[in-house]
């Protein structure tokens, strides 16, 4: 059975060769059955990692997640742009994941700012397809944190559309700091001087959520080839004996408790 | 088609009438399928809604949320206790959900510390069940909103379970006044004096599993009887012209910025 071994990245060596066989093919949708038996058991079970995954291209998932988000907004964007194609590409697992009930995590879930919906949305993205850490890889956690570690330090929004509906001259970046949405839009807001509901940080979010994707579809990719490496190596919880973001200044100033225990 | 139309909470009378006589006869699975052909559709899809509800005892819930926290931590608890209960009750679209896959909500999103998995495992939990707000009820939009309310001003944790692992007298109880998971745990670490890494804190957060379940089965019941009224009226994007919270200054302390526009 040395040949269905997992390796780090959670791809199985047959997998590998199935998938690189079936890509260089290009093969239709039918070539992946043996993938989707795997990953889709009978009794419709989805919880066998990972999923069947072909590599996408990151400037056309940016252009459909850019796209979506005037549907079904940040996190429902970055879920379709993804899951919408290997839809279509794979079909098994896919089919049944439900993309459009995750509208909610516009606003940082339902408008309360938590965290953006690009982020999460990613994360859910990543760890649906690569399974969950106790499946036996760690990747779709790592691809998470760097998920948030990308949104929160990136000059943001970084993608430009083919069609843009605002032109972009008009759309400051800014840097949030933080994967939460009230900051990151926040900010966002103090620097251009426009409000939630201006035309310009509706582009600029839906630009957001377009950059989120085409950086998790790389990473994806990566992970395809067996080729991802995590690029931030960054745990609060070791570090500082709590869970939370790695600038405990920026909101504590000067006077950051010591944890109990820490 | 009179007898289709859907009502405000998303429940179509047809099904209103199917269910009622269903639950009645305590009859089995196999007379859902008329819903599960509506849930799930021959192509797998699993975007129409609702999905197929039967009443849940929030006790019950709790439980095995308490339980399936040691196995797959807060978000993936909270899912894993309604959608785990469904797919042996009601089947269809619940088969092929991959609870498994939502480890990742923990601590904040891997150790992240943005919102709690409790809350975020709720609102997919809802959104999941009746819909997004673009699928025509707003309904599972309020219950997201309720989770965090009531996740925020919840003297936690509420839900003593019948087994606890750590004599309850040994969890004291914190209000978070906000659904994030630094602010939680960090609140709870401070009046407690215990580290993160303690079994009273995990034994705490086991427990807030359990609360938020128990809160969201106790919305789901209603909802699904007709009875649902959402607890609180928050947006805080028109009452300040930017997604959030409702405590602002217990962040910005006195200086509470103006939103552009506001």
């Amino acid at each position: 059975m040395s040949d269905d071994k997992t390796n780090e990245n959670g791809v199985s060596r047959r997998q590998m060769l199935i998938g690189a066989g079936a890509v260089a093919a290009g093969a239709a949708v039918s070539s992946f059955a043996g993938w989707v038996e795997q990953a889709q058991a009978a009794d419709g079970s989805t919880e066998k990692w990972p999923w069947p995954y072909v590599k996408l291209d990151p400037q056309e998932t940016a252009e459909i997640a850019y796209k979506e988000w005037y549907r079904i907004f940040c996190g429902g964007a970055v879920i379709s742009s993804v899951i919408g194609q290997l839809r279509e590409k794979v079909g098994g697992p896919y089919k049944s994941f439900p993309i459009d009930g995750f509208v909610f995590l516009e606003g940082g879930q339902v408008g309360w700012g938590t965290i953006c919906g690009s982020p999460a949305g990613a994360n859910i993205v990543a760890n649906m397809i690569i399974g969950p850490r106790i499946a036996g890889s760690a990747v779709g956690h790592h691809i998470a944190a760097d998920n948030m570690d990308f949104y929160s330090k990136a000059s943001m929004p970084v993608f430009v559309p083919k069609n843009p509906k605002i032109d972009p001259s008009k759309i400051v970046h800014t840097v949030s700091d933080s994967p939460l949405c009230h900051i990151s839009v926040g900010k966002w807001m103090k620097e251009s001087g426009l409000p939630l509901k201006s035309a310009e940080r509706k582009d600029r979010c839906a630009r957001v959520a377009a950059s989120s994707a085409y950086r998790l579809v790389e990473m994806l990719n990566a992970w395809h080839d067996g080729t991802y490496e995590k690029t931030n190596d960054f745990s609060c919880s070791k570090e500082n004996g709590i869970t939370g973001q790695y600038n405990c200044d920026d909101c504590h100033g000067d006077n950051v408790p010591e944890a109990p225990g820490a």
